[in-house]
């Protein structure tokens, strides 16, 4: 790991930006240490995500939180996959023309992401849990919620997920949501138009977990209200902090 | 109204029971005022509601609300109505059966209900507001889910309600809840073993409520999580009191 910048924010947030081999990645902290980290999860695309990615680390920091990303394969600046990009073209396609959305695009265009990127975010773990400052236990927060289910399931050190619903997920997955047992908050945009409601339904069911809870609003995917900033932090603190840490 | 009892709880807490005409209920009010009102909704049966109610209550007081609620026609020491017990009998014998439960028996035992309880929460509403000490806006929380969502529609002193979903609404009331327009929290428990989810999720839908929010738990009808209070109390926070007043 290698830190290439670095900036204070105005409220006292320490900003990091990192590469781990070719993969970029960034790092938000706070003054108090050891602070518990929130994996933030994303569609892809550093550059472009970066405001939204910066307001939610920072979030997270103000409840004493470090927050982390690296860049998902094939995304950002990172080399492009042909069968990435045709499973991508084809579900742009199949949304456009208003066609429901076939479970062999979804598998072509999930799992190959979910194989490739989660031993990522796991050699992420391993070099920022090694820094000073960074302690456990994880969260994984945001989506694809297809890689955070899979690191719920594979990847012991995460505790707690808030996973946004946002996102398809091949059916052939379904096992492995089964298999997921840390608590779990799932949020779906109940208007999502790049999304199946009913698939994300089915999904919050088929989860493990004996503690999940889900919040649905209105609206579409990127109208996630303010206040469930609040209760993800809140869902955190509740799981990620001893009882006499919270605020 | 006519005030029948007078205690001072362990926490400050002033709750009075009183009766409207041959209504009971219990009001239950802060040592601070004025405080904007929350109308506490039960499936019925003061008496042996009353230890869930008190929790609910004190929550609600202990964030500078007043909560107040009145007892259900046919419930607990109010007469019995023949055409609603034979209706609850019928609901009964289908969810021991588990047989699907007809919009019929719904019906029969829902809408009577509905006729005969709002306007008495609405004469309620008259006469607490009345007393010194407690102001608007007022906001509705719990079940019966549909005499929620019918005072939501004509009643406009409440401005913000959280529904609990763990009752049958008749298909015939989706047009009223279209035309709710409040701030709403719905509660379902997934595995409400006495409820349709799928209505529920339905009605979700329905709800015309351009902010709208679902909180899914898992578990049966008296599982709702205690991390919902305090949710439900930050909703009605934020939509019933002043920005300057939030805690």
């Amino acid at each position: 790991m290698r830190f290439t910048s670095e900036q204070r924010l105005d409220d006292g947030v320490l900003e990091r930006g990192f590469t781990l081999g070719e993969i970029p990645g960034i790092l938000w902290t706070p003054a108090s240490a050891p602070a518990p980290l929130i994996l933030l999860g994303h569609p892809g695309g550093l550059p472009a995500m970066y405001p939204r990615l910066a307001a939610r680390a920072r979030h997270c920091v103000a409840e004493g939180f470090a927050a982390a990303t690296i860049e998902l394969p094939g995304a950002g600046e990172r080399p492009r996959s042909a069968a990435a990009e045709q499973a991508r073209a084809d579900l742009r396609r199949a949304l456009a023309a208003g066609e429901p959305v076939g479970d062999d695009i979804v598998e072509a265009l999930v799992r190959p992401l979910v194989d490739a990127a989660v031993p990522e975010w796991r050699g992420a773990l391993d070099a920022l849990l090694a820094l000073p400052g960074i302690g456990g236990p994880v969260g994984y927060s945001g989506g694809v919620i297809a890689v955070g289910l899979r690191l719920a399931v594979v990847e012991p050190r995460i505790r707690a997920a808030v996973l946004f619903a946002g996102s398809f997920v091949p059916r052939s997955m379904f096992d492995e949501a089964r298999q997921v047992t840390i608590p779990l908050l799932v949020l779906l945009q109940w208007d999502d138009e790049g999304n199946d409601r009913q698939l994300a339904l089915d999904l919050f069911d088929a989860f493990g977990s004996p503690e999940k809870t889900l919040h649905a609003n209105m609206g579409g995917h990127t109208g996630v209200p303010g206040f469930e900033g609040d209760d993800a932090n809140r869902f955190f603190a509740r799981h990620l902090k001893p009882a006499a840490a919270r605020t």
